[in-house]
This record gives structure tokens, sequence and C-alpha cells, in this order.
């Protein structure tokens, strides 16, 4: 394996097969664009001279498309590798626990899929025990709606308990209040760096020249908000109070030895959702709850790909913009332990989780911290870290 | 009534009551913000010498709250109404003919109500004519939804027939083309000036310190594609090809003549939705399919009042952006010519219109145009004027 003059850490899944782009703020300075590399952060306007790295967001970066994202990176492991760039580049990196890190890019759309089959399976069986699991859609299209943008948050941030109507099927009316069924949905994002034009539909072979990267996605749900209000509009306040995103995007090109096929899909997809290359992804993801792991979900199991939802979500004429962000949904594997939300895990609050510490949790209680991590095969052997998403439970305002 | 050295014509739904905004790029130079006086377009940055204005949006203006709205609109009826400003600002007027109008502010969050008590209903009727027309939760919160922000354009912006998967009840598999079934939606939209802090809910009684103005929209809708698609996360690609919104942003201000009470609310509404003051509006719509009157939807009948939208689209703690958007849904009131998508017009293609040409429509045909205009009452009488939104149904691509 290539070498690098940064200090790397050994077994650390931040080498130079990974490199993902964040943005930090260092203790003296303004919000700009970096690369981790170890237990650092590397300032790319620092050490690249770019002043598109100047900037509180990733977005100018991501709008230049995949050939100057492939040739940054390049010059990052260029640099990186060269010890004529040593004094320099050290000079441009800063010790992670010095800095803060934040929201990565400014998102324009976003959209939750639903792509899990396991997922999608759990929830059918629980809802409506006696019909087909599945819906009659499901096999045949992602099943996608659109979320919050504005309250897409970066790791740490807290969660404050969303207050919302609520109505049990015993009740008779309605009450306001804070959310007694708050829950949590383990998830990869995508992030859309070139955008496309309207009317021009993508190919599930376009994948890699529009999405830049992905990054780990806590889309916070209140169930019982959630389940009063999505007839027939689907979820609204349910899930618009937050949606934590990791600090780190991933680019795709760190992720090569992680594409794997996707479950065989039956019926096969009519023909414009046929994916061209294989965009299933080998990611492992831990979910921990107060630090104890409690699931392990397997994106490998996802029914549909990434590149199979980019051409869905744009088989209408609708645009990609720059900074889009869509979600695969809850990750679930047919483990019991590889349910990505506490609903499945606990099966509708029926079978409790006990956790070391002798609490049991049915759903999330005040001051819970969930923490997301993932890792998936590097290129040349050992593992590259997709670091984590975390959030904790803040009690609802009196 | 206050007169002006400006040119208006008699008659005119343009005149000092109303002064809304929009964005326009003149034959000579780059995109600003003015106001509509008469048909004429008066620049304000030109005439009021504060770059905010010289921006190909709105939203720096808006983000600066209500204070400033009000500042801003008395300054500019003091420079329209005083003699010795007449040539400076003859000067910084344009006649509307010599410019292009484009997307008035840059949208952040886009979300989409379901407001309407008869448009909800006949739609109940349409597809559940076996169970209560309205679904439970209707009369206890107002239902809505996100929709996408990028496709939200301007109107006159052509409408590009979609494409998508749809599948009739009784085909065995589904297939992907050009909708069959595309569809209007005639709709009052409101434009967020003043974002809200996270985790601050606001009440009916701060809505005018948030919302600015309102617009047009017309949701096109493609009927097929939305009704395969949207189990059981709600409408996606059946309404995410194309939102068009009207140029000019009338501001809530010229909208006091206009303000009712809204129709009794049964059960009523629970604490935090209730209305601290009259925010239904007595603004009346036409929609014109090629030139033809076919509704005329009443804003009035409105069940639930923008300032509970806010209410309740924040009771979770979701904090508003300068630039979001959020319409009413589909305004239809009580008569058959009051309904404000075809397919309750033609109750889901059962009865189709017969146009003038003697064609009839179920749904709408390549080429066909749709102009939603709107008026309201005006301080010190007549009416003030909302302007129109249009578009013009394009085939779908070879």
């Amino acid at each position: 394996m290539t070498t690098t003059w940064a200090p790397v850490p050994a077994g650390s899944g931040f080498g130079l097969e990974n490199l993902p782009y964040g943005v930090f703020r260092p203790a003296d300075g303004s919000p700009r664009v970096g690369v981790r590399v170890g237990d650092h952060v590397l300032d790319l306007a620092a050490a690249l001279g770019d002043p598109v790295f100047a900037a509180p967001s990733l977005n100018g970066f991501l709008a230049r498309g995949r050939g100057e994202w492939q040739r940054v990176r390049a010059e990052i492991v260029g640099l990186l590798t060269d010890p004529a760039s040593a004094a320099a580049g050290t000079a441009a990196l800063h010790p992670l626990a010095d800095v803060a890190l934040q929201l990565p890019f400014a998102v324009a759309d976003y959209v939750d899929f639903y792509a899990s089959e396991h997922h999608a399976t759990n929830l059918g069986r629980m809802f409506r025990p006696d019909s087909a699991a599945l819906l009659p859609n499901w096999r045949h299209l992602p099943v996608g709606y659109h979320g919050r943008a504005g309250t897409v948050v970066v790791s740490g941030t807290p969660v404050v308990r969303p207050s919302g109507q609520r109505k049990a099927p015993s009740d008779e009316d309605p009450v306001f209040g804070p959310s007694v069924r708050l829950d949590i949905e383990a998830e990869l994002g995508f992030v859309v760096g070139a955008g496309s034009d309207p009317g021009k539909p993508l190919g599930t072979s376009d994948f890699a020249d529009h999405v830049f990267g992905v990054c780990l996605v806590n889309d916070w749900s209140a169930r019982d908000i959630q389940a009063w209000e999505y007839v027939p509009l689907g979820p609204f306040l349910g899930k618009s109070f937050a949606t934590s995103v990791s600090p780190w995007i991933v680019p795709l090109e760190a992720l090569e030895a992680a594409r794997i096929a996707t479950p065989p899909q039956e019926p096969e997809p009519l023909p414009h959702l046929r994916d061209a290359e294989d965009w299933g992804l080998d990611i492992g993801l831990t979910v921990d709850l107060n630090g104890e792991p409690v699931s392990r979900p397997p994106y490998a199991q996802m029914y549909w790909s990434p590149a199979q939802m980019v051409a869905h979500m744009t088989s209408n004429g609708a645009p990609l913009r720059t900074g889009d962000l869509f979600a695969s949904g809850t990750i679930s594997g047919p483990g019991r332990d590889q349910r990505g939300s506490l609903i499945e895990l606990t099966w509708n609050g029926a079978e409790p989780l006990r956790l070391a510490d002798g609490s049991e949790r049915t759903f999330l209680a005040d001051g819970d911290l969930v923490t997301i991590r993932a890792s998936a095969p590097a290129s040349g052997g050992g593992r590259i870290d997709l670091g984590e998403v975390t959030g904790r439970i803040a009690p609802a305002p009196a």
C-alpha cells in the first residue's frame, strides 16, 4: 500500500484509500473544506491553493463534476505521498480534536427512499397483518418521498424530543404533547454533486457522474405523530424535526471495493430501472444505544440500488441539483439483530430491548445517545471507515 | 384614494394598494427586484438605492423581517406619490413588455397542504366511495407533505408531460410511459420571509411576522403516476416534475381588506391550532383552459387558515427558513364550477368538459394552456390583482 508522510495510526480506516470530505472550523478561523487523514483534517484551501475550498460548504466543489473530483483526489494523494510536500502539508493539518465539524454541504432537496425489503416487510407485517406484507408497487419501483431539507443537521446536534398530535386507535380524540414513540432509522445517504438538466431523465449508468459520495443518516422518527398524520399524503411532522448526517462524505471512488450486485430482483424491473453496473454496496453498519451495540444493519441486503433511485427520481423529468441528498430508507437485514429501527427491534414495542444497565427500551428515552457507524472493504485490503452519526435526545421544552 | 405620478391605467389592480414584488431582467441588465405599478416595474435598487434589491431573488429582503417590509412599503408609496420624485422615479420604471420575469425567490423547503374540505371530500368520495369521505385526521390538523423545491418554476415555463409508471387496477403489471392523466391544482402559495428558530414552535399569532406574502400556484399532477406510487409514503414523482408560481408576491399588507374568518371548524382545533386572528382570505380565483373559464375556486371556503398551517408545521420544533414556500392545496368550493382540479371537474374523467372549440377534456392534452388568475378586495374599495400563473403542456420527449 502507498505510504504517506501524514500521521495515520495503524489500523485507521481513514488512510489514503478513504479521504472523505467535510467542513471544519479551526479554533482561529472560518469554516472551510478539508479531507480527513487519520485523526487529522487536511485544510484543502491551504494545501491545494484552490479558493473553492475556502468555503463553508462542499457545494462549489461538488458542482464541478466527476472529472474534477477525480483530479483533486489524485492531487491530494500525490501531496500526501510526496516527501517533498511533507513540510507544507503538515502545516495544513489540524488535529481533529482542535476543530469543530459542520454540516458538510448545503442541502438542496432531501428525498428518503424505502429500499430495504426486510424493513418494508417488517412494517407491513406489524401494521397490515391480514394482507401481503409488501404493497403492490414495492417491487416495481423504489418507493420514496420528499423530506425537509431545512432540518438536516450534522452529527452531534442534540435532538429535541418533538411534540405533536397523536391518537391511539382506542382514543376518541387526538392529544398534543411530546412524542412517546421516538425512534431512529439507520440509513445511508447519497450526496448529489453534479446536477442534471430538467426534462432529461438519467439512466442507472449515469449514477457516478452525478453522485459524489455517501454519508450516514439517522432519520429520527416520531412513530406516534407519523401514524396519525400520514394518510393520505405520507410522513410529515413525524420526520421533519431532525435528520442527522455524518460529517464526512466518502467519495464513490473510495467505495470501489465495496461494490456488489443487489439481491435478485423479481420481477425484473422495467427497462429504465435496470442496473447497468453493480451499485449494491457491501457496507456494514452498527447501531449503538448508550454505547451498547443493538443492531448491525447490512447495506449489502438493500433491494434497490442508489443508481436505480437516481433513474427513478429523474424519470419524470425532474432534475437533480448540487446538494440534493437522497437516503436509502431504514436498512434492515433478515436477522433480528440486523434491524435498523427500534420499532422493528422491539416489534412495535412488544419485545423491549434490555440494556446492560438493566433498563429496558421500547422507544428512545430522554438522554439516550444513539450512534451509527459504518465501514466498508477498502481497495487493497482492510477497511475504510465511514465515521459516525450521533445524537442525544434532549427533553421536550416544558 | 392616494394618487401617483406613475402611469396606472384606470381599473388596474396594480395600483398603490397592491405593489407586489418580483424579480425582472431588463433587456440590458442583470436580474433585480422590482414592484409592479400598473403595467410597469419599478426598479427598487435604482429607486431606493438599496443594494439588497440588486439581486436575482427577493430572499435578502425577505430575511430582513416585518419591520423592514413595512418601512420599505411606506417608502415606495411615498416615492410614488411625491411629485418631486416623479422624474427620478420615472427613470426607474420599465414597461412590463420590455422585461422578463423570473422566479421571484429561491425556494428553501416546499410544503403542500390539503386544506380545502370540498377538495378532500371530493377525492374521498371518488376513491373511497364505501367509507367516510374525510379521513379521521383531516379535521384535527392541516394535512400536508413536502414537495420538490428544485422544480418550482415561474409562470410561463413550459410544462413537459412527465413519464412514469402507472398501473390501472385491471392491469396485471405496471407500464412506463407519458402520463395520460395530467392535471392541474389551483392553489395559493405563502412565501416565508423571516425564518424562525429550531425548537421554537410558532403560534397562529406569529403568522404575519414570518410570512411575507402570497403567490398563485399550479401544482401540476400526474394522477396515474400518483395513484400507483403513493402508498404508503405519499405523492412523489406524480408531483415533482413541475410546480408553477406566479411572478408577483403580493405582501400580506395588501391583503388586509381580504381577511375573513375561516368557515366554522368542528371539532374545535387543539389549543396550539386555534386562530388568534382572522387569516381566512377572500381571494377569488379563476381557471382558464385555452382561454376559456372552466372554474372559479373561492379561497374564502378554505377550512384551515395559513396561520394554522404555520403553527402546525412548526409544532414539532422544525423552523421556518427564508424562502420556504407552503401552498394551500387545491382550492375547491362547494359548487361544481368551483373545483380547482380537472379530476374533480370531470369527476375522475367520467364527466368530460366540453370546450368552446367542440373538443372534450378529461385531463390535459399536449398544447393546452392553463392560466390561473386571482383578485381580492382592496383597502379603500376596488380590487387588487394577484396576477396569473400560466403554463402550456409540451409533449413528452419521443
